[in-house]
């Protein structure tokens, strides 16, 4: 409903050394912990004999929770969030997806997105092959099958490496969790321990949910091979330079989330104190667009020395409009979940800080809220950079003609949508705010993608 | 819930010469009259530039109704019921089915079973196919793909020529819809005209609720190609030794419906007069196991001339049992769906008519409700042999050793079942009800299947 | 959907003679066997400590059923099935009703209507008395709360005296199961022993359905009260002249019950035997609307020497039909639930026997499917007089203008829907048919109304 | 799942100049703009030429929202969430309440509670009235019933004055909306003009949603009339002392709302800064336990001149917890929502600041929670005097016996809970807090209520 960017998905997974009838419960605290990285469907599989898969299309703790076999042991099981498209035949993409093969039976779960998906699957079906989803794990399980020979473990690798793209991918076969990092390590997967097994996760808040201890980053490039509880072998697919999403660190994942090594939370503190920097003027106050703005607003202030303050409220129950036609709802929708404290907004200079500007239809929306809250001046400060190019590793943007940023300059935007002043953080900004700035993928800020896209 | 055979599913399709916005509505509708084919999940796939498709857990006429969209338009669609195994996952089989190959976009509803599937699976998975359903259509898809070239025509004929068994089925392919039915027949496919075009469907009802005229068979062996309510070509396979499933007759097609050029109606009143004349005794009264019975039963009670009567009424609304472990849920189901009228049964010697023995829980469980309600001799006959082996050809029947036939004797059920006789008709009987008595399979009868199955 | 008369309710009770965890599944079966007098809400209330109730909109095995308490224990219970208006909002009148009155706590399930409720209702108004629903339920509360002292008993007896109609109710009070029945006896209401306790049911087959045995009526204003299993007290309201709903026996209730003495299966083939009588020319076949014209088919078929067959096939899966703006969804409906077999009706005289004539709707839609299917005359025969009077006892009729008989004559009506003749059962007929004809209730034909009615 | 008080309800209304069909829309988004005071079940009525209302078990944007009359127009409506126990038979005790009586038609939709209740239903009860739900509106209804005569307003006003207790109130009546507050004032409403007619809320933040401006509370004891948009007359039914719920201040109302002339957010500042001034020693860092501490926490850094940072992160997505037997749901639960950020709280004393302590139950978890993140010291401070006595006037408080602060001190709290030590606001912290300090409720603090309550 509001002009943001949108995650792909989240995986969880669990390596037990032996078969638990708490497994499922400890699945289902696992994504329901990643649930802001996917809300449209959501799924587990376990292994017994054969591996089950349970899938359903909404938040997990509602018909999915409700409808979760209770009583079921295993030792190894990957689940999934997923955001996409609408309708009920999405289930068709929900994850994880299971195969046969003549590798065995494979299940999969995957968060990236592989940008020469399309040449792949065209090469594939061209020379026989049939896709019945639009998920990159088809693919992947295609390759896999094409390799001659029985063994998993070399097939994957080969497969892998016909693959450039981002992918932290769960896998189970054979009774082994498999869990893998493309080389580039464009999006995040940690691991850790629990008492009686390992656990995997996109973002440490998983991991943390049911209690694991020394957690680690599946590295780049690396696939780890467990079972029942152990890590039984770790590969290296090699290496490229590392291209880990920024966007995870600005916007993405949660605060108390520790991603590619950095909390979330600090990094964001920093790029906020980075925005204040910027900051000529001296507002009154300095408020976040919650929640997602509220760790870079806090580093703001403490750098302005200006006082941080709630001046919009969230209202955090999940909100829907009545569609119309010609109606513009994703307008519409900022009026449901934010609302103005006016006795803070009331008279003053405010600086606003807000993640990132998409369309710039939201942020529209919210300067208004704020001057007919008597906001006096609204100073609009992004914490990233201007959004100019399309992600094709995981992010769903719009298209380049959409992005505002691609379009007008800051001037140009704070006319368009009322601001006083926008004023946005640059590469430079994030570089410093993180120990490895060239670990890090700033393609959609500077077009720089670490491998040539070809557009279409 | 009862003893039953199953089918496993029904198929229905439309080719319009325009695109018509009633065509939902009217898929709707077919797919409802075959609903007695498969309760299971239903589906509607429809072509508009791709192929769409909305599939569904449960009966036609509940939430997938609901959520059918009201105001697409498309020339060319085609629909499924299907009876199947439980749980939300089982999605994943539901039909039809729609694929991406090299072919382009296909969509597939079938009725059938193809006995050496796991064999050409088997074959596909070592040569690198993947698979991600238990469906034969996923085989098919993957045999079209195999073969070299573009001509989608040649392919699909080719591909099932590598196929051996029961199919009757539906295609969508680049705005054609194509019919067909394998060279033996098993399954039975007929269409007819409406207004603006071409209408498919397993059973001849399905054609009646939207007023089509001209009906025939798709011939044993025939492929039939129409684009915008028209045909445009027709294939023949070659011809088999015809194999049509008796039981189609016997039981699981409508009796409203003509069925491989026969009345399924008239067709039982001959069944019914044939277990008469094997009748020694003078019954007091004739009655149905209803409704599947009813037929018959009348085609009895003429023959013998005794009094034809309604001493079983059934509950039609849906019904379900408490689940309790160790329980007989197959048997208790009975008291909800027949209770007796006691003033036609009590004091009498009754003839009832059933259309088969599967297990024979059924069965004693009705012998006890006569009993109760009076009936001073309960003389069983069933409109259809001794089932003593399984097919293979898209009937769910139980494993040989769960067939009571398969063990006892017709008296020895007898006794067992707590009745006064069992009488079951002959294959004999069934040969001289029809008019091409060649052209059927009686292989659970007899053994005889068209072709050599391995079982495991 | 169909044009068919609307029965108001059913209901189901059970007194143990000590709390027992089946109750729950046997109110269940109890309800489940009558869910052809009401398909909209259902409701069960039982005695603990309190009084305890679950209502749902929609039918007992759905919803309902999934939702029921596997574990209660209690030895009193009530349950409810109704038919209504739609709408969520309607479980505020669904049955039964809890409520708590100087007498203590209440619950009431009840089947019939008091046709001067609104003088009553408006009566307890004017001097203080508020209501929430609109079931006649409320309005004996009322009344039995505005009488002094605390003996319910007296209370419930001196407040029924009051009332003036219909009614078959059960209540549950201080751990007591209280049945009765109208002076009048409209609707019926029969008991049963069974293992451990005592039975209450609309009609003999859900009495049937768990097993009771020594089946009696609820007398005419007889009422009846239980605790733990025993009748401890009747108490006899006095007599009226009687006035049973004849169109229990011609339609509405279950051809396997036994109600006001009558084998409904019986007394259906009587009347049909006096259609048969009335028919002057020799058709070559006779068949039922089914599955409600069976008995009565069978009956006219006998007496006819006709052959007695299936013509029409009901649909016995729950259709629904798209909504669109002015469509007359009344008359789409019957393709939905009845198709022709043919070969029974080609070329042939057809009489066909329906139950009733309404508005005329359904059976103009009749005739026309049984002339499309190539019948050379289609009569049809009522097994009930010409209905031209409104019901005020718990049926919901139309009003009179849109009962055609109350308009047409029957050759008018013959001509108006198509068919070549139309034939009415006559009073006489159904008198002749019951034991006692002097206690049957006949105003929907013959405008002879128990006592007078104010119309509005 | 949280050991929190509950809020028991909110309630929204709207008078137009004309029918309007946004009417539904803007009630849907004013309910849900309260969804905060109540997530049990929601519901609208509406007047049109009688008052229909839809009711819902669940959130606003659920099913409810699914299913609203899209079409409707209407003048008046009024809306309402609840709070309240489990299970789906609580539709019964949904509002807005419909009731038929001697002035005509009214709906009532309520916040409050009367503790004198249930005297006043043994009263009504004792002389003839009869209860079907457990709502202090249905005796209201029965109260106006009772007044002699067809004066509506008089009626009111006098049923009001026989009721001692917190109710702020919207009604429907002959079309006419009506505003009231209890003379105590105990609980919030306020309204605002829109452009065509007055809206009702019991906060703000659900003016705001629909741009309504002027805005004003309905004085304690005062009764307002509305048709059609305007304000027709005013009543007051004469003043007590105010006894306004602090507690809404400190924790219910939302922080953007204006609730008794006071900005919540401001207030909460205000009385985090007294906390803050109670701090001897010099924590590291201050954190809320989010979001409900947020003000009060920025309150207490600002004036302790500590950072204030997010230390817990919350998830705002609804979770679920798989039940037990014997498991402590409550304290599992917290895991669900909170979770800490390291590398905010690692090594560091900490400050935190949540609003009330209940049982202990969740403070116990957050203590252990922080620990766990490697806290050095966990200072907790309760925005909220020790609560020792339970609220009679619509908040859901548990027994005094589980109300920990009625049991334990300050010291043997911490000592319970883990924690180094436990510090709570004084009631003088409050009395400073606001502009009319002699205008609030302190009782559940001190047990001082406005007027004599009979425990039991």
């Amino acid at each position: 409903m509001l002009d943001e960017l949108k995650e792909e998905c989240g995986v969880f997974g669990m390596s037990l050394v032996q078969p638990n009838e708490e497994i499922i419960n400890n699945m289902y605290l696992g994504i329901f912990a990643l649930q802001h990285r996917g809300q449209e469907s959501c799924g587990i599989a376990y292994q017994n004999e054969s591996i089950e898969v349970i899938k359903h299309s909404g938040l997990v703790a509602g018909k999915f929770f409700e409808n979760l076999p209770r009583d079921v042991k295993a030792s190894q099981a990957i689940g999934h969030v997923r955001y996409s498209t609408c309708g009920p035949s999405n289930l068709i993409n929900a994850q994880p997806l299971v195969f046969s093969c003549n590798k065995g039976e494979i299940a999969v779960a995957h968060n990236g997105n592989i940008p020469n998906s399309e040449m792949l699957k065209s090469d594939l079906i061209q020379t026989g092959s049939i896709f019945q989803t639009s998920s990159d794990s088809e693919i992947l399980v295609h390759l896999i099958s094409r390799i001659p020979g029985k063994n998993f473990e070399t097939s994957l690798v080969s497969a892998l490496n016909q693959i450039n793209g981002a992918y932290s991918m769960l896998l189970l076969h054979n009774n082994q969790l498999i869990a893998l990092r493309d080389p580039y390590g464009f999006r995040p997967l940690c691991y850790g321990e629990i008492k009686g097994g390992i656990v995997f996760a996109s973002e440490t808040n998983a991991l943390d949910i049911i209690g694991a201890k020394n957690i680690k980053e599946v590295e780049p490039g690396e696939i780890i091979f467990c079972h029942n509880g152990k890590i039984e072998k770790k590969h290296n697919m090699g290496s490229s330079k590392k291209a880990q999403c920024i966007f995870e660190l600005i916007y993405f994942s949660r605060p108390d989330s520790k991603v590619f090594g950095e909390t979330v939370h600090d990094f964001r503190l920093k790029i906020g104190a980075c925005l204040a920097k910027k900051c000529q003027l001296k507002p009154d106050i300095v408020i976040p667009v919650p929640d997602s703005g509220n760790s870079a607003a806090m580093g703001f202030a403490r750098e302005a020395a200006i006082p941080f303050d709630f001046g919009l409220i969230r209202n955090h129950y999940t909100g829907r409009t009545f569609i119309k036609p010609g109606q513009q709802k994703r307008v519409e929708g900022v009026r449901l979940k934010l609302n103005p404290v006016k006795t803070v907004i009331n008279g003053k200079s405010i600086a606003v800080i807000d993640d990132s500007l998409v369309r710039g239809t939201t942020s529209s929306k919210i300067v208004e809220i704020l001057k007919d809250a008597g906001a006096k001046e609204v100073h609009l400060f992004l914490s990233s950079p201007e959004i100019k190019y399309s992600c094709f590793f995981g992010i769903d943007t719009p298209t380049r003609k959409e992005l505002i940023s691609s379009k007008l300059k800051p001037e140009e935007i704070a006319a368009q949508i009322g601001a006083d002043s926008v004023t946005f953080l640059t590469i430079e900004d994030l570089k410093i705010s993180v120990e490895n700035p060239g670990d890090y993928c700033y393609a959609c800020f500077n077009c720089d993608y670490p491998f040539a896209i070809n557009e279409d």
